[in-house]
């Protein structure tokens, strides 16, 4: 088994959304504990959640975002996940590392366990190479390189925000194809890690996710999802459309692949499918609409960028649902809240 | 071992560029032998390459490219792998699968043998997914699917034009590359087959390559390199710009990854280096120049793409060196004389 990590040790925390007690850290002991944990309670806020013995934590329930956010905790998404954005807002440290409470350690077709913050910060800490596909992938792991063809002057590469990690066993499936599929499992070990080309969107799934919240930080904002809203399961996927596109407008690099973490239990279908079927059809025009959408050159912070987003959400999918409306506005919400609490904070600054 | 495979048989030629005898053929046996084999012999005319005994095919050497094309023949490479080209041109098959003779049959991480030409006609037979990048890789294999979050409108697919496999052992590096790093070997067996999005381009090895003839064929030239140029080694590279640009243009799709072949020698980095060093700095002007062609919308057909690409390239390469134009009239030189051998041929009709 892997030994301890404290790579990062006081510059990454740990964000985990839940709802019950955080038995599956047992599991991840050897590696997370080192690391601040940062647990955002979703749902009944009286009820008391259980840290296993040893976890350096702090915890914030529904009354602790009003309390501390105000008026502005509206933006803050309630019986959803897309509540864990709420710890991306408090923390103070450079790298954000999210993770469900249904996930757990994997295993390398060796059958050693995977250390997957260890590859995360790998990931974050080595450039991505958007500008020009490598066929042998991540040019910077060990025992590779860029190949022939490859243009020197881009061999530098742009640093990498965003490392997005995979799923062995339950795959990230929406409702329709899990209704389709119930019995699919991931056991297939892609051992890569590659770059997202600039120009190109992806899915981003939550659930095994890191960045660099000095980079990224603010544009990564999950949505108005779950009590309240028309849609759920879609804060992972605005918040990756959104990232990417700043990313790509800033220069800097999306990464996916490796880590793998084990998908413990497939959500319900049926469930999902109440909280996706606006999301299935608003997205044939959301992905178009980000697809196309350009920047400013004069936007040259994250924020400057998110807000500038927000008004091209509001002006193109506005007509798509009022909800989107709604969404912009929380957008601007969501930045007005994170200047607030991080005054001179690191998202403020950025940017080439 | 895996068993011969007869997938295809009548519809797929087996391209191979040599100046030796095809002993590499024995390991290759049980895979490749129900294939026609189209045999481009570069050098010496005079000498006799052998085939192993059961093989079927036919040979091609100097004097007969200089009689069948007449003063056309110069589009076709002397003294350089270049040259089997002159094979996707005489070929009559609608799918070409093209190696180089030191590459012999991997071994999977169980140490099965890889039938790379199953995997390549898999990949050409199963959609691509250029317009969205999904986090599983290839949604066609089995065990997979698109991820939550994909299109359902982008599910179905682009038809496959071209499948660029990869090499286990010696890596596919250029001249600095192989002097800095001689010992370097590509140990790592990356599961997985992914369409490269569009608006990327990519470095494609001619090593271990298979494509849709009817569908790029016309595009699959490999320019001039070799006996008489200035420059080596970049020939599959620049079939690779002008395809990318080509596929995204119309439509098509362009995978990487499996199959690997394994790649026994490393050929001389300081014979490489002369051969390279001019395309070393060219690639610097000509990638963005590939990144930025933009094709008329009523460029319909493969060779209507290639001559306005041989149109821009004498134009806007034409200024970093006096090569460009000969390159570029060698281009309008392929596209007649491939029209001249296939009068009617699939490559003629084709796209949307």
């Amino acid at each position: 088994m892997a030994t301890p990590t404290h790579l990062l040790k006081d510059e990454l925390d740990i964000v985990i959304p839940t709802i019950r007690n955080l038995d599956f850290l047992e599991m991840w002991r050897p590696f997370l504990q080192p690391y601040h944990l940062i647990i955002v309670q979703d749902g009944d806020p009286t009820k008391t959640i259980k840290v296993p013995e040893g976890f350096d934590y702090e915890l914030y329930n529904r009354n602790d975002i009003n309390r501390m956010l105000g008026p502005r905790s509206n933006c803050i998404s309630f019986k959803d996940s897309a509540c864990r954005c709420f710890g991306y807002m408090v923390s103070k440290k450079k790298y954000i590392f999210t993770i469900d409470d249904d996930c757990f350690v994997a295993q390398d077709p060796s059958g050693k366990l995977v250390n997957a913050l260890e590859q995360h910060i790998k990931n974050l800490l080595c450039p991505s190479t958007p500008f020009f596909f490598n066929t042998l992938y991540d040019p910077f792991r060990e025992g590779a390189d860029f190949v022939r063809g490859y243009p020197f002057s881009l061999r530098e590469g742009v640093p990498t925000a965003v490392s997005h990690g995979l799923w062995l066993n339950i795959p990230d499936y929406d409702a329709p194809t899990q209704l389709v599929k119930p019995l699919e499992r991931n056991t297939r070990y892609v051992d890569a890690v590659l770059t997202i080309p600039k120009g190109t969107l992806f899915p981003m799934c939550g659930m095994n996710l890191a960045f660099d919240r000095d980079l990224i930080g603010p544009a990564m904002y999950f949505g108005l999802m779950g009590d309240g809203q028309p849609i759920g399961r879609y804060d992972d996927m605005w918040a990756g459309w959104c990232i990417k596109v700043i990313c790509d407008h800033l220069g800097l690099g999306v990464k996916t692949g490796l880590p793998y973490i084990y998908h413990s239990k497939a959500s319900n279908p049926f469930v999902n499918l109440r909280k996706e079927y606006k999301g299935i059809f608003w997205q044939e025009e959301i992905i178009p609409f980000f697809q196309a959408a350009v920047l400013p050159k004069d936007c040259t912070t994250v924020q400057a960028c998110y807000i500038e987003l927000s008004k091209q959400v509001k002006d193109k999918l506005g007509k798509v649902d009022p909800y989107f409306d709604k969404l912009a506005d929380a957008m601007v919400t969501w930045i007005e809240a994170w200047d607030e609490l991080n005054p001179s904070g690191p998202g403020a600054k950025i940017a080439k």
